[in-house]
C-alpha cells in the first residue's frame, strides 16, 4: 500500500478514474468497475476532458484505456500525483517503459501495471503451456479466431510459441518429432521458434487457443476461450486490486498471478 | 441373403475364413471374429496357404486383409464359389473394381464390400461433416496423427475436405470467409478444394480428425478419434453381418450405414 | 410455392412481417431479416399493434416471436390470409398443433413451421447423434450452460437422449456398459431413457452440448456450441426461405434439413 | 548426489534394479528403462527373487512396482544399502511413510520418491487447475474412463477437486454460482468439497480428465488424456533421474516438477 495513498479506513473502496471511457474497452470497464463492490468509479474521462478531473474526483487509482499517443502523458500525470495506474493501451514499447521507470524511481510507492493482455485465462494458459511443454516430446499450438482477423498466426500464439521454445531450450528438450516427408500444400502450418502453429478462422468464434502436448500414451491440453471483450475485465479488476501492493512498473499480468 | 448361401437354420452363425491372418490387421480380425457370438472363425490363411482351405472349412464369408497383389485373385476365388466377401486390402483402383463387377454380374447373389476405411466412426464423421457443412458459413478440418506419419494432410482429411467441398458446391454456399492479409509462415494450413486443412503431429496420438463448422453465434464440431487398430474391427464385423444382404459390389462402408 | 402467394417476379424478395419485434429474439430477428439480401422487412409489430398492419404492408411471410398466449391467434390470422408463417414462440402443445392443422386443411398451399429449437447446428447435432449412436457400444451426453439456468439437464439434452435411446432400441443395441459399483455422490449423472446425461454450469458459457460415443479403440464426438442468440437466426432465415415449399404444418426444423 | 553412491564417472549411467518386473506396470518399466540411453537395467526381480540380487548386480537405483504387502520391506532394504528408490506401489499410508522417514534420517543422502500417480501430465494438470481455479468464478471437473472402472468419481478427480477447493478457500473465492432449482435425476453430478465432479464411462477410453474454469466471457480448460499405461513411464524415468538430487522422502511427483 502506497504511503501516498492513505485511505481513512482499511475498508475504504478503491476510487477509480477511467481514462478512455467511451471506447469499446472503456465502456466495458465502466460497467465492470461500477459492478465491483470494492470499487467506486469516481471519474469517467474521454479525450476532451482535462486530466485535472481525476484529482478533483479524489481518485486513488487510474485505468488508462486510451490510444498510444495519449497514454504516456496520462500515465505520467497519474504517477506525478501518486495514483496507482493500470494500463491497457497498446504501444508501450521498451523506450517508453524505460522513461516511465525513471519517473517511478522518484515515486517509489506508486505502482503501475502495463498489460498487453488482460485476459487472466489467456495469461495463465500461456504460462502453463511454457512450464509443461518441457516434459513432453511434442508440442503444437492451434489458435482459432473470427474470420475478420487480418494476421495469422495471432500475436498471442506467437508469444506462446516463443515462451514454449524458450522453456524447452532451457531444459534441453529436443524438437518435436516429425517424420513428414510430403506436405505439398503446407498443412503442417507455421513454425515459430521451432514450434508448429496452426491458425483456424471460423465465423462465430472470437479468440481461442489450444496448446497440445504429447508424450508416449498421454496428452496434456491447455485451452483458452475468449468469447467476448468481457474476458478482459476480471484482469482489469485484479490489476486495480493488486497494483498498490506492487510498487514500480510491472509489465504483463503474469507478475500478479503468483505463478512461480 | 444369397441363394448360394443356404444355412441349415436362420440362426446359424456366420462362418468366416480370414485371408492375411498373420498381418497386423489380420491378427486383430482373428480376435474380433473369434469374440463375436454370431460368428465362427473356420479358417485362418496366410500367404502360403492354398485358397482351397476356405472351401474345406465350409466358410460362407471371406475377409481379405492381404496385399494389393494378392487381393484380386483372392476375391475372384471367393466370388466364384459364392462366398460373400469383405475386403480391407488397399489397391482396389477403378479398373480392378470394374473387372470384379463384371464377375459379380455372373453371381448376382454374392455380396462384396471393399472399404478404404473400416472405422465406422470415421466414415460417419466424414458423412456428417459433408451434410452439415452446407448450413454453415465457415468450415475447416484439423487432423491429428502420431509423428511417424509421412504425409500431410492425411488421406482421410483430403477425402473429407473433398466431400465437404462437393456438398457446399451443390448447395451454392460461398467459400468460408477469411480476411487474412498477412500469413508469412503459412499458419493457415493447406487448402483442399477451397477447404482449409491443418495437420498436427503429436507423440501419443494415433489418428484423429475434427471438422469445425461455424456460423453467427454457433459452432458445430464433429470429431473422430481412433486410439488403435481396434477401431477398425467393428466395421469389419458390421461388414460381415450385412454383406449378404447387399449383393453386388459396394465400395465404401457408407453404403451399409443407412446414412441417407 | 403457394398459389395464394403470387410474386410479380421469380426474383422478388420475401416480404416479412415480424410479430414480437421488441423482444430479445425479436430484435435479433429484425437485424437478421434486414441484413438478408433476399428478404425485405415490411412490418415490425409489437403486442399493441393491430394484425392488419401485416396485410397493409403487403407481407408474404410472417415470423411469430411473441408469447404463448398470443401465438395461436397470430398464426391463425396469418394462415387465414394465406401467409406462410415461421413460429419460434413456445407453448405449441399437441392440442394447439392439431387445431392449426385443421385450419391448414382449408388452406392447402400455406406452409407453417413451428420450431422448438431454431439452431440449425443443434438440430443437426441431435440428429447425427441419434443416427450414429446405434453403431457404438457406449453413449453419454454432456450439456454445459450458463449458471443462471434453472433446470438440469436441459430440455435439448433430454430430447437428444430420448432420440438416442429410440435409435438404439430400434437397432437392438444393448445398454452402454458400466461396471460402476460405488458412486456415493452421484458422479455418474442422470439417466434419461437409459442414457447418462451430465449437466455442467459455468460462468462465461451460453448453451453447449456434447454427445460422446465410444467403441473399441475409437470415439465419435458431436458437439454444438451456441455462443449467443445469434445462433438462432440462420434457422429463422432458413425457415423463411423454405416454408413456402413445405405446405401444411412442419414441427421441428429437422424437416427442412434434408437429413434422411 | 548421495555420498553413498559414488559413480566412477560423472557420465555413468543410472544402474536400475526393477522389483515387480513381471507385473503389468513392471513389464512396461522394463521396456522404458531399457530404452533410456542414460540408464542400464541391471536386475529384474519378481516376487520369488532374493533382494540380494539387487546388490550383486551393482544397482544404484531401485524401482519398486510390487504389491502393498511387499513394498515397505523392499524400500527399507534399498535405503539400508544406500540405493535411491522410486516407488509406484500403492498402500503407502501416512504411518508407513513416517516409519520410512525415520529410517531415512539415518541415511541423509538417500532419496526416495513415492508417487501415487506417475503420469507427469496428470500431475501437472491437477496442479495447474488448482492454481488457476482461484481466478475464475466457476470450476467443474469431468473425468472420463473405460466402462470397467468400479468407482465414480476417480481417485484422481477427487484429489483434483480437493486441491481446487483448498486453493479457492485460501484465496477467499466464493462457491461456483449455480441457480439450479430442478434436477430430479442428479444430472449435476457429485459434489467434492463444493466442487462439482462428473464421471463419464465410455468404451474405447482409458483415463481422461478435464477441468473447466469459467469467468465472464472466457473459459480455461486443462485436459489430460492417458491413452495407455505408457503414460506412466516418463514419470518413472524422470523420478529415476532426479531422485538422487532430492534426499529424504518426497511424496508425489509434484515435488520434482518445479511447479512453484
Amino acid at each position: 500500500m502506497s504511503a501516498e495513498y492513505t485511505p481513512a479506513a482499511e475498508n475504504d473502496r478503491i476510487r477509480v478514474a477511467l481514462l478512455g471511457a467511451s471506447g469499446k474497452m472503456g465502456r466495458r470497464a465502466v460497467e465492470a468497475v461500477t459492478a465491483a463492490e470494492d470499487m467506486e468509479l469516481v471519474a469517467e474521462l474521454t479525450s476532451t476532458d482535462p486530466l485535472e478531473r481525476v484529482l478533483e474526483a479524489g481518485a486513488t487509482h487510474v485505468v488508462d484505456l486510451t490510444v498510444p499517443d495519449a497514454s504516456p502523458d496520462n500515465v505520467a500525470f497519474a504517477v506525478e500525483h501518486g495514483l496507482h495506474t493500470v494500463v491497457g493501451t497498446s504501444g508501450w514499447v521498451q523506450q517508453r517503459r524505460e522513461r516511465l521507470q525513471a519517473q517511478l524511481a522518484q515515486h517509489p510507492q506508486v505502482g503501475v501495471l502495463i498489460a498487453p493482455n488482460f485476459s487472466v485465462g489467456s495469461v495463465l494458459a500461456s504460462a502453463f503451456a511454457a512450464k509443461a511443454s518441457r516434459f513432453f516430446e511434442s508440442v503444437e499450438v492451434v489458435e482459432l479466431h473470427h474470420p475478420a482477423k487480418l494476421d495469422a498466426p495471432s500475436g498471442t500464439a506467437v508469444r506462446t510459441a516463443e515462451m514454449i521454445a524458450a522453456s524447452r531450450a532451457e531444459a534441453g528438450v529436443a524438437p518435436s518429432p516429425d517424420a513428414t516427408e510430403r506436405d505439398p500444400d503446407g498443412a503442417r502450418g507455421a513454425e515459430v521458434d521451432g514450434v508448429r502453429v496452426h491458425a483456424v478462422r471460423l465465423r462465430g468464434l472470437e479468440a481461442h487457443q489450444e496448446v497440445l502436448m504429447g508424450g508416449p500414451g498421454e496428452q496434456l491440453t491447455v485451452r483458452h476461450d475468449a468469447f467476448d471483450r468481457g474476458a478482459y475485465m476480471p484482469g482489469v479488476l485484479l490489476g486495480l486490486r493488486r497494483v498498490a501492493a506492487h510498487p514500480g512498473l510491472t509489465y504483463g499480468l503474469d507478475g500478479y498471478l503468483d505463478l512461480d
